[in-house]
């Protein structure tokens, strides 16, 4: 793509300040426009050092309204960074609906620099290539706008650039000598860029490559660029342009009705257990800590199925500084004015810690399909956003331990009636579980789909045979326990 | 304090197995009431090493339902935490209103060992007391319920409990050398410890101390001691004991009518000074910058004042990677459910960086009082809360910034109209802002208390005569300037 760029002479200073006003007038009027909008826009500069990727951010920021943007740059992940996932700051970081996110390099950074400079293989760049688009596919999927930029210079330009910047004591402290090591490398970087763009030129995210020799046209471009892709999706109703085709087919498996609804346990049998495994428990929880595996535990079920209790009894066994459990109810008005999978996102341990989710990222394809809060198409793509979610936890190294909590019709109608007489458990049920039992067959149709369709190899699913509460308990104990410890013993 | 306990003997184990639960069940019923009030519950452990501190926390974690309970224990700051003020992390981890906080030693703990070791002269330790007493009296004046509970167990008892929990492979981690350096200091940790009791039993936060020799009583007595305080809070109404007197006079100066509201500058001499200043800007942010100084910049003032436009000449002057504008709007919902500073103290910048308030906190004393949002006694109070919240800012070496952007009635009214009438203006003027002039003397009442209450040495006011842009804006860029420099002079 870099070599079909055409130099273009620049603008001159009249005819430049005669185009300002009118266009900076135009982008306020937008962002006020955009304000009310339901997708964020995210405005990525990538390019060759000294081919005015900062100018051209601060000047989006003297043009626009700096109150409805946010700037991010991003250095060597911090502390609170590297005990996530790669993703996660950049996650974290997601401008709300209505506003926009400029973005230097950000993502783009490491994979391109490492593999210029030999730091990767081909095989890890690719890889680096696959996460970018996955994580871009779903922001634009979701309804985002996704606009970058490549600012190219030639390698004369670019020493011309530097040279001028490290002359003007405003600027010199902007050229590091790392910046002429990777001029250097400038045909190295052009190649490599060029094969990154490409290959992260993908419907929705598309690359626009700018003639960064020309400066003032270069500003003018980019302004009125992102004006009119912003205008164009505001028009075409921003979320609803779906770009990745949904691959849905319901389950064939019909997983639930294979369990054993009739196992159980004594109550001699389970405290026994109970204590063993709590011991247990707490040392892998310890061990784990020290060598700083985090661990996701989340939990789906039926109402009444025992989510709370199994909670109690894993929470029980560990050390209470080191776990956090979130409760997912209706979202905050912030977390609905992100990704839906933000809030989830921002909850993720530090090293070492646990989070435990009672309920998840999976009521877009249960509580959100049956109920018609998300589309048919949303929910389709959702599991596939759910697949490359929890890939990228357990690449990370969190261990994911994912629960569903079953129960039969029958069990769950006594555990009602039993709530509605102990006064210490009547506040757990509400008219809605009553609304939801009678949607059973609906549920049980999205929850086979769900087993089926997320249940992949690093991230299986454990399905609870909940009628008796000790054999669950025992089940989820024991389960969590093992998986801790293959962790361990992967880790050596 | 700690001379007054007396020694009981513990409970039997039948006795406690009795007793438990009924009270847990009691615990979970007092959660769901907990949950629709209005205020956080914030409940503290110190004490003696190897008192039960975490044990209890892990008792209460499993009697308690842990989806409306935070668990939290502070090592070293982090160096996201390193980066802002000491209080930051605590303010960041309150929970919000119907929630409970389980806290381990927390703010207790610094000011306690560095005392105790000889770190800190008497003076640095009694300026921590008056920290922790500001904080703490601030969250109870705006509702919180503050428990506090000191595990005590004397030099012997202390002794066996360490050996006993190293001896257990459950539990040996627990047991740091630095606890045996403790204990060798047994005597003096509790004579300062006593001290530190006593000066921080200030009402609405007051200390229990436990005796920690008979664990099962220990455990009873915690959560009977909870599960009353909470409930005493509810019924007494929450939120509306208020404790510390509200010692309110209104301003004697009318600082506003003294302003010289005719001072203006010349299109050339502006655009001259703008340019320099600019220059002068970019530079000591870039300074300031790599000293790791922050700065906030905070802007008050009527519609139409001209705030927005003073903001964008500022950022217009700084890398937009180094700061971030936060426009204060309607608070969110999580903003809502927590104390009225915190979410200002969210955005704080970190080390080196600039954030930008339009609008701020003193929309306590302003909008909130003049509309009657606040009571009486919350925005009289306020004015001590902003003077600490600030104190701590600057404390922390953070350059604050305060302006108050001032026009008289007929600019404002010629704004208005012009907003009316230019496109990109329009969006600005709103029903609410018509509103708020005609309540022009009243809110000019709350600025002159503002100004007068809240303008200390070190977080002055600048009153900025703002009915021609052009003074106005130069007056700000040259005070920010001129803070920077001070701030850089003084760090060498």
């Amino acid at each position: 793509m870099l070599d079909q760029i055409k130099r273009k002479r620049d603008l001159g200073k009249t005819e430049y300040k005669e185009l300002v006003p009118e266009l900076r007038s135009r982008l306020i009027i937008l962002q006020q426009e955009l304000r009310k909008q339901k997708f964020p826009v995210l405005v990525l500069f990538a390019g060759v050092d000294g081919a005015g990727k900062h100018e051209t951010v601060d000047l989006l920021n003297t043009w626009m309204d700096p109150r409805w943007l946010i700037t991010r740059a991003y250095g060597q992940p911090t502390e609170d960074e590297r005990q996530r996932p790669t993703y996660w700051r950049y996650w974290r970081d997601l401008p709300p609906h209505g506003q926009l996110g400029l973005y230097l390099s950000a993502w783009y950074s490491r994979p391109l620099l490492d593999y210029v400079k030999g730091k990767i293989t081909l095989r890890q760049f690719n890889r680096h290539v696959e996460s970018i688009n996955a994580f871009e596919r779903n922001l634009t999927d979701n309804g985002a706008l996704i606009l970058k930029y490549y600012m190219l210079l030639d390698k004369k330009g670019q020493e011309k650039r530097l040279k001028k910047l490290a002359s003007d004591p405003l600027t010199a402290w902007q050229v590091k000598p790392t910046d002429w090591e990777n001029w250097a490398l400038y045909d190295r970087f052009i190649d490599v860029s060029d094969q990154l763009i490409s290959a992260t030129h993908i419907e929705g995210a598309e690359w626009q490559v700018i003639d960064s020799s020309a400066q003032r046209r270069r500003s003018i471009e980019v302004a009125e660029s992102i004006h009119t892709r912003i205008e164009q999706h505001i028009e075409s109703g921003g979320r609803d342009i779906r770009r990745t085709p949904t691959r849905y087919a319901p389950a064939k498996r019909r997983a639930l009705d294979e369990m054993s609804m009739k196992q159980s346990l004594t109550k001699t049998a389970y405290k026994e257990e109970l204590s063993q495994l709590s011991a247990r428990l707490y040392q892998l929880q310890h061990q784990a800590y020290l060598r700083h595996i985090s661990a996701v535990v989340m939990f789906e079920g039926w109402d009444a199925a025992g989510k709370g209790g199994v909670i109690r009894r894993l929470t029980g066994a560990m050390d209470a500084r080191h776990y956090q459990v979130i409760p997912i109810a209706a979202p905050t008005d912030e977390e609905k004015a992100h990704h839906y999978l933000w809030r989830f996102w921002r909850h993720l341990p530090r090293a070492g810690r646990v989070t435990l989710y009672d309920r998840s990222w999976y009521g877009r394809v249960l509580v959100e399909r049956v109920e018609g809060f998300a589309k048919d198409a949303d929910w389709q793509r959702a599991y596939r956003e759910i697949n490359e979610f929890e890939k990228e936890l357990v690449d990370s190294g969190i261990v994911l331990c994912k629960f569903w909590m079953h129960i039969t019709q029958e069990e769950q109608l006594r555990r009602f009636k039993e709530r509605e007489q102990i006064a210490y458990k009547a506040w757990k049920l509400t008219d809605e579980d009553w609304r939801n039992r009678e949607k059973w067959d609906d549920y049980t149709d999205a929850v086979h789909d769900m087993v089926e369709l997320t249940g992949t190899p690093e991230a299986p699913w454990t399905l609870v045979e909940g009628d008796q509460k000790y054999f669950a308990r025992i089940k989820v104990m024991r389960e969590v326990c093992r998986r801790l410890e293959d962790a361990l013993d992967r880790c050596g």
